[in-house]
């Protein structure tokens, strides 16, 4: 999104003419052509989206407020490029708030962020629909970055449930980034059920992500509690990364508690630099608690080939196995999954272009 | 949206370099971190969004054809960016319109506003979806501007339904800006049953206001009849405000009816300009002519701090009493609300950012 | 769309100034008052949208990589502006891929083009959601362009089906702009079925169209094939024209197949430029071997006129009559259609603006 097009804008009042304002729009376009196959036989070829970045199409700006204070909006709404619809969000951070699918009718929402923020020298405070604390290792310390067949299997959403990756009515704070390479994460959600009824905290949660950051080095711990009449789930992870200049080498490890259920898993990839594109290997298992242990292992390998820096082609070959009765896909979200213990087998080949 | 950005934009089309023309992004993010307690006992706290101005995203341009005359567009998409989600619309001016809403799927429409108009010196021919006559005196003339804790209680949609705000399938008139003060708009609009049917008409309508604005003085009145084979709705209203320089004045009242129910209500209130910022103050009530004659009246107190044009915090306090069988909310769609004839109380506390 | 207007725009990356691309904004507004009335008696009045163009809001840009070669997006919604909504897509190039409409609910989706594209001298592949091969010869050759009152008898979707017009999950390939005006399109799509099921190749299908255009002549011709478990559908079609300078001529032949069922079909039209406006006619008929060889044939006649290149004005008058056992609408979509083989008559009064 650094490499977005800013969309040159004047404020239209008269007589302000010295503060300088901007609107960005901007997006990502990603199409690929993917084939998972399953050890049982079955199998299946889409044309998707997302393969290597999250198709996507967003408006944002910033007002300077003087004084070192600014505020800042930024509303950005997830893309299936391959039939136009847009992505569902969740309204109130429980099972209740993501309803039934009406195929071919899902309109724009912005579900990916949707918040307006003040900041100032003591940091940023942003309210609305974010990405929760307890997301950022699992992508950001991911070669793959939780995108198409190589996304890693610690993302394990049976355990850790609807804020997982985002969460709805947040406030957050983040600390400002002149603390000599440390940053942080505070936030809060609520699942806004009215008082009295036994569910009156489903959905309220906490989340925190503190890390540092200094050279080629990077690492960040995030703990995060959600409340749920059923059992609450809490998600805890620690990432790292070291670039070492030939490669960058990452890793995160991550421990998921849902009511009684455990949930374990562990990453380690590579990034390696090859002229103008970039090699990506990661190998990632999950293990839970259920009954036989079910674990699912992957190995991930893929090629980026950049055109520009907007622009770029990729191919991504990834193969899970599942034990002790896990039937995870190669890819999430594929029209066809393994059966239990079964192996996947999937393939990205696509295109990525941002603006 | 005079604050609003403008997109430099210049034709596309070689050899017409001498015409200018716009198109305009503008929006509206409002975050409110909201309270209701109703004095049977319950309460919500909720991250909601409009608290101040309503959230909003919209498309709009304008096109000099010569003469004096110009073409331009107006879309604009209502926003909960608490969640990420757009606003639904009505489609037929008519209770049928509106479908049962999925939890978390709702995209953006275009439900605030989506017109295309022709205007001159003799005024302006707008189509499309569009405020309604009958709106514009109850939130024009409320210190509140019938958003949030401190909405206005005339803005009663049990008597006045669908059409209360905006109708869809509109053909409106607006007298030119140049007549000494005075301004009006005529509007019919259709429900576009077909014909034959004992429901043939419903949904069709027709609205009027007039209004003279001149100095520190405005004052307008509006008539309007909705028809539906349940009953025809009219909703009547004239407001007024004279602005004192120390603080603004306002009052509207309102004269409802639908089929043989009726419901009056009106509102006085007060804004005080206090250095960057501004208090505000509202007393309304509405009554029906329900068995009992339901009755609520609410008291709301608020505070703006306009941290720049584009840029506000603000608080807001409203109590609402009801009486003779009323069980109004102090927050407008709050996810609990009173008892009938118990209060309840609610605050806002937020920041309006615009763009 | 040529007409569109152009966001001026800059890469926000410090040290690529040499690079140009552009982001456009762009969109049509077009509103019409319509009136339907059958021979039987019933008639509606709508205000709606789409008379002359189809109404749209999109996003589209290029990126120029170097030596020949570009990367490009394309985002093109279609827009309700009557009463705000979008408009839904088809998510598998199925029946299954359409669910049932919400009323008011329907948000924007790019379901008129959702496309990443790579370009170069060899010509252009696609990704994504985009037109068939099989529709452009129908609207690119009738005089009203497949909308409002005098939309074609030849776009019978009973017998072509949900990929008439666009389909989901295409790869395309278009020849380059160089070769002495020969044009071509070949694209495949998915159904994304998964493997083994009797179903599983249900709305995969491949369209060609190739054409030449010279002067004032221009000819096409397009054949496809969709697979579905209840019969193939084929869509196979010519069109042509020739520009006389006070007339343009237009013709176009059609022979549709689906499973046992034939449908045959042809237009011939003409647009006739007027000062600053454009007279437009034409007569098309369409007849199913259904028992009774139900048949329908329409005369069309409007006049547009030309406020700007970007604004006009139209009225449109249209006739169809029914045999055979045909119900044709003078208007696809009106709320009230004729009995059987009774006939229709159609109104278009409107203003398309584009942006």
């Amino acid at each position: 999104m650094k490499k977005s097009l800013i969309a040159l804008a004047v404020l239209a009042t008269a007589g302000v003419a010295s503060a300088q304002s901007s609107v960005t729009l901007f997006g990502i376009v990603d199409a690929t052509l993917q084939h998972v196959s399953n050890s049982g036989g079955t199998s299946v070829t889409r044309l998707t989206n997302s393969g290597y970045n999250s198709s996507r199409l967003g408006f944002r700006g910033t007002e300077d407020l003087g004084g070192g204070m600014s505020a800042s909006f930024w509303l950005e709404a997830g893309l299936a490029n391959d039939d136009g619809q847009g992505a569902p969000t969740n309204s109130n951070n429980q099972a209740s708030g993501a309803g039934a699918a009406v195929a071919g009718r899902q309109g724009l929402t912005f579900n990916r962020r949707s918040t307006v923020s003040l900041a100032g020298g003591w940091g940023e405070v942003r309210l609305g629909r974010d990405y929760t604390p307890q997301f950022w290792n699992l992508t950001v310390f991911d070669p793959f970055g939780t995108n198409g067949a190589g996304t890693t299997q610690t993302l394990n959403s049976i355990i850790t449930g609807v804020t997982a990756v985002r969460a709805s009515n947040t406030i957050g704070y983040f600390l400002p980034g002149n603390l000599g390479g440390f940053y942080g994460q505070l936030q809060t959600y609520r699942g806004e059920n009215p008082s009295g009824a036994v569910t009156s905290s489903d959905g309220n949660g906490n989340g925190l992500r503190v890390g540092f950051a200094n050279g080629p080095f990077n690492v960040a711990l995030a703990v995060s509690k959600t409340k749920y009449a059923a059992g609450d789930v809490k998600q805890n992870n620690i990432g790292g990364e070291w670039n070492f200049g030939m490669a960058k080498l990452q890793a995160h490890y991550a421990k998921d508690t849902n009511g009684t259920l455990d949930g374990k898993g562990w990453l380690i990839g590579a990034l390696v630099p090859v002229g103008a594109g970039e090699i990506r290997a990661a190998y990632s298992r999950y293990r839970t608690d259920l009954a036989g242990n079910p674990t699912s292992k992957k190995l991930a390998l893929g090629y980026v080939h950049n055109l520009s820096k907007r622009t770029a082609l990729y191919a991504t070959y990834a193969r899970v196995k599942n034990s002790g009765g896990a039937a995870a896909s190669a890819v999430p979200g594929a029209a066809t999954g393994p059966a239990v213990n079964d192996s996947s087998t999937g393939y990205d080949f696509g295109i990525r272009h941002s603006f």
